[in-house]
């Protein structure tokens, strides 16, 4: 069956799309929350069927189901070289689950968590300081082309820290890491024996570049990074609560026990969501990232003619970071502007932490007919404010 | 539809009930993990489906869907007269995360939280320790009847007591606590201005009396009481995660932020396996207590029979608290015999708390042919020990 990306039903989306779409007056587009505006491959509902039919309504272990963690296994081996087995495989319900069990199981109060690179996805920010702990963040160059700043982490790091909080690909500039960044990471957590909190989440939405895991970097790197991966945003179902963890040895017993407190276990269908992910696979990936590349090359066309803009091309995730910064008012300013004046919903960058100012992201997992409607939109408010 | 109880599906229920059943050899039988051995009432497959045919696939509300929210908000109003709105719901990813996030949100490092009555379900005090706090049990007696001492909470109450937790219908014993039980625990919580968290995940599952809601006496109980409601032991789906909360008003925003920053929402197909059980209701209940009432009153004639063993009928929930005290040997130590030479799994009592020890509970939610087989086998281990 062929995927069509193209073609948005936006009436259909304000329904079911209440975060991205359904909070907002029927006139408004949204290119806010991390959502797809597709529906969801047709893998995905066939094997939630199949679990419902098979009455898999009991308790399930912990860690998850055992064929899933096989699967997963396999795929974190192939896929992302990290030599881990289903044993080191737990099921989590979510993505921000993973952020959160992560400052859980490494923070105590007045600790410190060092995010690189920020400006970086605001539940980072929130989880960290729930657990008493400081986010310390490590900026990218906001200047163009976001590079990352390897030579500066080092100074981050104080007597206090205990994580290194990594997001990479990164949400929200679309950074994708290269080895020699990631090596720099591992190298000041080994130097100073700090737990690395991985969020791969955007693995399967690379464009340009190869995404590097993390834990693939060496063992001793392993048995010291937590990773997440996850299937909502490649596979448009964050509302089904699903993603896994690669824990390592030293920490498995703690993550299943934490889980199993404040879970039990990831919800079963959820699981089989999962399940059906995986089986779309590429089916689904390829043209949803060619459909993804081909917003963004329009969209960078777009914002290229509005004076005041600046904008590095993303390498992977469904956003751009855009660089408003001369148009000489506040990122949350902005957004209210172009709410009420172009009825446009974007991010503003300081949701990402204080660096985030000046900036917006743009979500562009959507049509080319709602993008070229927002950018109209978008432009006219830029007009009017210069 | 007839609702079938009087048969199970063991071979069945070895491949999907994990927990319960599938982690043992096919010679053993289960009386432990508190699953429903029964596929759960239609209606929640059919929700489930509905919800999947409309592809609600998006990120939803983080305190949950607004039309379930309405209709439990109605159901607290109506059922257990607590009056709240929908505001004042939050749906959440099973009764266990209830309990973490009522310790998460009430307890800080060196505080106490007094479980009332205990011993108590094991996640009470794991949750509260995970916080750096001290579990402080609050014994019924052990004697027949589990009486409920109030007159003895007042001094388990210290400087450091932040929470007192109450598990209603009692969770191992089956015990319903009465007004005036309740009324001496909401006067205890204001005299000392405490938080109260009420676990009533079993009130749908009661025998003998009336199940009446902590938050029902009065404004200044309310104010102060997160009540966690669930559909997992009355509708038999544990797998699906899915339970809420009443939360009040001066608690609400650091219960749905927190709810947000760990989980963004419930899965969104456990919602709808939950608006299914609302829909199956009386229809499902009635003949599911009345089959359960006579699960009990035939164990305890079985029971009864067998010397050195003592039982109070439980009023609600499917389990039985059994005193096994005067075989001399701990509950550890019983459960390992009754696994080992009478391939038959049940809890010690011990996974309750200390003073649960010399108890086992079992689960008798299951048919009378293997509850039959279970007493018959328990009947020759005890035997042995005499």
């Amino acid at each position: 069956m062929k995927v069509r990306f193209d073609r948005v039903d936006l009436h259909y989306l304000r329904l079911r799309a209440h975060q991205k779409w359904g909070r907002w007056d029927s006139d408004v587009i949204s290119l806010s929350v991390a959502d797809l505006d597709y529906p969801p491959p047709q893998e995905v509902q066939q094997a939630v069927e199949r679990w419902l039919r098979e009455e898999r309504t009991p308790y399930g272990p912990p860690a998850g189901d055992p064929e899933l963690r096989e699967i997963l296994a396999r795929k974190v081996r192939r896929r992302n070289s990290i030599p881990a087995t289903a044993e080191e495989i737990l099921i989590i319900p979510g993505t921000m689950f993973g952020i959160f069990l992560a400052c859980f199981l490494s923070l105590r109060p007045g600790d410190e968590a060092v995010l690189t690179p920020s400006p970086v996805y605001g539940p980072f920010w929130k989880n960290v300081r729930a657990m008493g702990a400081t986010p310390v963040p490590h900026d990218l160059s906001l200047e163009p082309g976001f590079a990352y700043l390897k030579e500066t982490l080092a100074s981050r790091i104080g007597p206090k820290t205990r994580l290194l909080m990594v997001c990479n690909p990164h949400n929200p500039t679309g950074r994708v890491l290269r080895r020699d960044d990631l090596e720099a990471v591992a190298r000041v957590a080994l130097e100073n024996d700090l737990t690395i909190f991985s969020d791969e989440l955007y693995e399967d939405l690379v464009m340009e570049g190869e995404h590097i895991s993390m834990a693939s970097l060496g063992k001793e790197v392993l048995d010291r990074t937590i990773t997440v991966f996850g299937f909502s945003k490649a596979f448009g179902i964050p509302g089904y609560r699903v993603a896994y963890l690669v824990v390592p040895p030293r920490l498995r017993d703690r993550a299943v026990e934490a889980m199993e407190h404040i879970m039990v276990h990831t919800d079963t269908l959820a699981q089989a969501a999962a399940l059906g992910a995986l089986e779309a696979g590429e089916r689904w990936l390829k043209p949803l990232v060619e459909h993804l590349r081909d917003m963004r090359d329009r969209s960078l066309r777009r914002l290229e003619e509005m004076p005041g803009v600046a904008c590095t091309p993303s390498q992977a995730t469904p956003f751009l970071f855009v660089d408003v910064r001369s148009l000489g008012v506040s990122s949350e300013e902005l957004c209210r502007r172009l709410l009420e004046e172009g009825r446009l919903v974007v991010q503003p960058g300081t949701h990402f932490g204080p660096s985030g100012e000046g900036f917006i992201r743009l979500n562009l997992a959507t049509s080319w007919e709602v993008l070229a409607e927002a950018f109209h939109r978008m432009e006219r408010v830029f007009h009017k404010m210069r």
